[in-house]
């Protein structure tokens, strides 16, 4: 078997850890004896125990002269616990095979070398670039203070996500509606402005058996108090955390929603750049999924603030006067448009889920300059 | 090898013709003796000759006690050349497996009862579907008298075709592009609106090596008198067929322009109704291409006139000031939507082509009845 066989399954299992270990890296950690995985393990809920501990005493007895497969760089630092590299020294593992390196300014490669000091083979840059697109939130929150944004958009064939009487249930399939509340877990926050709010009433949760407590926590922009007490999502706020984010004093406080007040634009909205900011310093978010509207997505799209746009495209067609995702832009000629490049196309019965990604991404420019 | 396998290669074959023998049928023809294929034909240019007369011409010697595979029925009356029926007695065939019947109420079964008649066994409705699919626009031509009417849209993520400066070159990448070009050369005719003819000037030809010669003919609608003398379908108008059609009468006539005259509609403009089976009628039409631009669609919609959407889409947004594929709709709820059904997606490197079919087609509502 290969290190990318065994890197492949740790990549699998930090996949699982993504959405509940902000604003820690999810990975995952695999140990294999004689050609044989002896412990698996992956970043626990918050970030601690780290994937090496957990598939260390997952392995057990077996560890002495086995090989270690690390999504992430193994930490060397003095935190909450003792470092990863001095349990790895300890257990007797022989050689370390890691994907990408820990963008931490405290690890950044001395993880490596502490390793290397103690006599361990280390291997670094199997499956790198897989293992640095699954860390994206990660690496993008480390390098640029900010989270990675990603906006779900259920729009038909034409670009509307509404009719012009606001109708929008429902766009798109049930099939695909339910594929969404798996992709909810896999994020740390979900977004919504304040006119999707009051038009759906959404609760944002996880809703599949099995994901109930996978909810992410909810974010709500709302600088003009239109959140109510009634709200789906206030009425719920003392079992899923949600916060308002307003560049106002708020006069009449929710009873369990949390306020996060950030600085005005120029035309007295929230500036969304430094709600980016602070979402990172004061709420800890690595992975942001905003779900609309078509106001909120405009706003981060003229700010350069969506990486990922993941479309749920269905064959309906509503005509010109309805709701679009994206409202008007000065945009003269096609080579001065957004572009996105093509990551992925899911095929649902009826719908097809597109995932485009900002042309010019965080990791594509880092790559460029290695 | 099974019935379905031979069929399956004789469907191949018929898909050759498509796009060069309207106002016929595209039909594929396999001869199978021992086991072994020892003649295929399809249509000839302009419907003549036969699939059938191709195969047994191309069989020679083989086919006494042979077995035939052929996407249609074949034929029973006496039109320009004698009928297939006749050729197939006479060569020995012993056994005739056809996909669908043939919808000419001069056949409809009768080629069947005539091979049956002379002793051959005859089996039908083997990959009937597929082969109805493949002939759709010989089925809609023959039964609601007009042509099966795709539109190929190239469109952004939000739904817009140009700027709103009316820049539009280019929406997809090259590769998409030349994949039109390919998809030109299944259809018997393109069609534009007299705004796409004004702001793009196309030129709406095969230009891949080797297709120049499958170039479809042209049809402008342009009942203002916009086509001039130096657009290019004018004066690539000796070496293509093209048409305007106008509901009025034309002063200025452009040499080797053809001209058709259809009724007006409630509003004074072309009654597109009238134009769809004026186009069967006078022209002989049975598979269309509409290339927009957006005012065109839109009419052909409010019509119930699409059969098929073939969306080139990109990564690009230009927002909701662009110019969109679709015009101002009167829908109120989601329920009373537009509604195209998933039929196929095809991924190239930059863009992705979604091919829409509307959610009740005339080959549904048929084979729902049987």
């Amino acid at each position: 078997m290969t290190d990318n066989h065994f890197m492949s399954i740790a990549l699998k299992l930090a996949e699982k850890a993504l959405g509940s270990v902000a604003p820690n890296p999810a990975v995952g950690c695999v140990i294999v004896k004689n050609g044989v995985i002896v412990g698996e393990g992956y970043t626990g809920i918050g970030g601690r125990p780290h994937a090496e501990v957990v598939a260390l005493q997952n392995a057990k007895n077996s560890t002495s002269g086995a090989i270690m497969y690390v999504t992430l760089e193994p930490c060397c630092h003095f935190g909450v616990t003792e470092p990863c590299t001095a349990e790895i020294i300890r257990a007797g593992i022989k050689r370390v095979v890691i994907a990408a390196i820990d963008p931490d300014k405290r690890v950044l490669g001395r993880g490596i070398e502490v390793l290397k000091e103690a006599g361990i083979e280390v291997k670094q840059g199997v499956m790198q670039e897989d293992a640095e697109k699954l860390n994206i939130g990660f690496f993008i929150t480390k390098e640029l203070r900010r989270p990675f944004i990603a906006c779900k958009i259920a729009t038909t064939l034409d670009g509307k996500i509404a009719t012009f009487t606001g109708d929008s249930k429902w766009i798109t399939s049930e099939n695909t509606r339910n594929w969404v509340h798996e992709l909810r877990a896999k994020y740390d926050a979900i977004m919504v402005g304040s006119n999707t709010l009051i038009n759906d009433n959404p609760l944002l949760t996880c809703r599949l058996p099995g994901l109930e407590n996978r909810s992410p926590i909810r974010l709500v922009i709302d600088s003009q108090e239109k959140l109510k007490e009634e709200h789906n999502v206030a009425k719920t706020a003392d079992k899923v955390i949600t916060w308002v984010i307003t560049n106002k004093e708020v006069e009449k406080k929710i009873k369990h929603i949390n306020y996060l007040i950030v600085n005005s634009n120029d035309t007295g909205k929230v500036c969304l750049k430094d709600m980016a900011s602070k979402l990172v310093s004061e709420i800890g978010v690595t992975r942001l999924l905003v779900e609309g509207g078509g106001v909120l997505i405009t706003e981060l799209l003229k700010c350069n603030l969506i990486d990922r746009l993941i479309i749920c495209r269905s064959g309906k067609i509503l005509g010109n006067n309805a709701i679009p995702f994206v409202g008007n832009l000065k945009i003269h000629s096609i080579n001065s448009c957004y572009q996105f490049k093509k990551a992925e196309i899911i095929e649902f019965d009826e719908d097809v889920v597109e995932v485009w990604d900002v042309a010019s991404t965080y990791l594509n420019e880092r790559n460029k300059e290695r």
